[in-house]
């Protein structure tokens, strides 16, 4: 049993550690502020192998509190011997609300985002770590994150999936394809969406910052939205025909992704925005976002059109009619994204019909009610 | 939950006609033999959605019993009627033991290979209608099949998961590498073994008569076996030098894989031959065995050099020293395979170093008992 759980965690840590969109932008993000880790005590929430306590001991931190609750402490504390820093780097077996650490630190890094940023995500331990440690005017690496979502088409895959069922060997099964259509409709998941099947800008639906973030603000995340399509795609009459016409290309449902930036104690630029409604795309006021970020800090992101990660993107699916795309406005909620199970609620309304009406076509989701009350 | 169901079924339908090799290869298997289908009544047992039955219609069948247990069953009836067959392919949703048919068939047709050749297979459904329903002189589709091991060398995935750990991102971690060996080699999986990664020819562990075989014959399978390697491979002192060894190519387990054939209902000519020692294996008798075949008849092959199907290969792990792995031989038992849970023991004695010895090494494998009574 012991050595299952040890497989599970060496595979999970194999992987999170091949990522090295994330592995290089911790190691960068450290490197860049080594002139507030050297010198200086760190503690590393959820240390994993240690990889990023040891970077710290690299970036000249004096001592570095390696903090993780699982059995993989042990491993890391073997890492550490290996590397000849166990003056350095002090691993702690334990949970962070139960460890004993003597001293306030200076730094305090972690790499806790989870899928959709806040999915069984340890963002509350570094809270908690925050407000019992840190010395005024620390560092938190990272400092920031927002979560966006945004309405995707998923053509490939609904003819991948949908449209197969048309000739099968020369035989008919058109009649799956209701079936077929329910079924690949039905689920959310965790998968690689390209950024060409992002239909506009996305919107942000939560913002942290780690410096001022409380516990309570997690528990429950609302959003408004209001999408405008970008996208459009040429359909043929045919498989034969040379006519062609250029429609708005079929939503197949949202895409949430996030980021986070590595930014010092000073620049704490970020509002909560996230419970304004309709004005938060970034359309509106922030059209290029990711790169103007780029300049001043370093980001780690997680968007379609960059480069992929372990974490990918999360599809919550959603049938519609292809006509209908033009315009989407709508309410999100998101609850219980901490825990084991949560609850994405996305509630959309359609305006492309000049008579806005709630999506019944959400019925089909499994895992997902539909909230009645958009503004 | 009955929603689940459909979704479960209607993936692992798709899956399946998506395999091209598999789907391709029957449709081929029924024109060869349109002769023997053309006015003639088919019995098709495990219909799916129907495919095979409906191959059988096109290649002038008068009649066909499309069974299944399955909800799929009902799909299976749409998919017969929008392809207006309903006069001539009958579905019938049950258990090939329970299903009533008024009379007896000329061909029996089946897709019953499950992974591994028998494991949870339909192998038992097909001799029940054989015995039940088949004229004397009929014709089963496919009519035989064979279960081959080799041994294997999995160097690739070795350096990926193994090596990995000697230095990541400048950290040293050899200290994980034991742990991840353990863990790698610990558990079987079905994955695609490349054909450059077989050390020699397979063995035959089981040969499958569908028109003679009895139930009894499928609960316990032994065979013995004797390999030795015919690949080696270069490896060089370090990454930087010139200077490179020939060695024999690291053992890392053992692949099974299959193939069936559809032959007429005289052609009988195999023989079990899975119980004699120590001479099945194919460098021995038959070095070409799947050439001759395809000379004769129609052959749907999973094995490593062919193209790939949904089966996969089956890769038993085993952690062995690199320069151990000369000559092997050893003593094969698969027990319960067509049931849930199937137990495969492998015992080996390694010959390399002229005192035979029971490979310790077996004991981190989580469900292989050592059986120690080797010839």
């Amino acid at each position: 049993m012991a050595y299952f759980k040890a497989y599970s965690h060496i595979g999970v840590h194999e992987e999170m550690l091949k990522d090295h969109v994330r592995t290089n932008t911790y190691r960068n993000a450290i490197m860049h502020h080594k002139d507030l880790i050297s010198g200086k005590v760190v503690l590393d929430v959820g240390c994993g192998t240690g990889v990023l306590s040891i970077f710290c001991a690299f970036a000249g931190a004096t001592r570095v509190y390696a903090v993780d609750a699982s059995d993989i402490a042990l491993q890391a504390m073997e890492i550490v011997r290996e590397n000849e820093l166990s003056d350095k780097v002090i691993v702690l077996h334990g949970r962070i609300e139960d460890v004993e650490i003597e001293e306030k630190v200076d730094v305090i890094i972690s790499e806790w985002m989870g899928y959709m940023l806040l999915y069984e995500s340890m963002l509350g331990s570094v809270i908690f770590a925050r407000d019992k440690w840190l010395k005024p005017g620390g560092l938190i690496l990272p400092s920031h994150a927002s979560l966006y979502l945004a309405p995707i088409t998923n053509s490939h895959r609904y003819q991948d999936s949908i449209y197969f069922w048309r000739d099968v060997y020369g035989i008919k099964m058109s009649c799956m394809m209701p079936l077929a259509k329910q079924c690949t409709f039905m689920e959310p998941s965790v998968e690689t969406i390209s950024g060409e099947n992002v239909l506009t800008w996305p919107t942000v639906v939560a913002q942290v910052d780690c410096y001022t973030i409380q516990a309570p603000d997690l528990e429950t995340i609302t959003a408004a939205y209001k999408f405008t399509s970008m996208l459009q795609e040429v359909v043929y009459f045919n498989l034969w025909s040379p006519r062609a016409m250029i429609v708005p290309a079929p939503l197949h449902g949202f895409a949430f992704w996030f980021d986070v930036e590595f930014n010092g104690p000073v620049r704490q630029k970020f509002k909560k925005q996230a419970s304004q409604p309709l004005d938060v795309n970034m359309q509106n006021s922030n059209p290029s976002n990711k790169k103007k970020k780029a300049d001043v800090s370093i980001v780690l992101s997680t968007a379609p059109e960059d480069a992929p990660t372990h974490w990918q993107q999360y599809w919550r699916p959603m049938q519609s009619d292809p006509a209908d795309e033009v315009c989407n406005m709508g309410h999100i909620a998101l609850e219980g994204l901490q825990h084991e199970s949560c609850c994405a609620e996305i509630c959309t309304m359609n305006t492309s019909q000049h008579e806005p009406y709630y999506a019944p076509k959400l019925s089909n989701m499994a895992d997902v009610a539909v909230v009645a009350d958009v503004p």
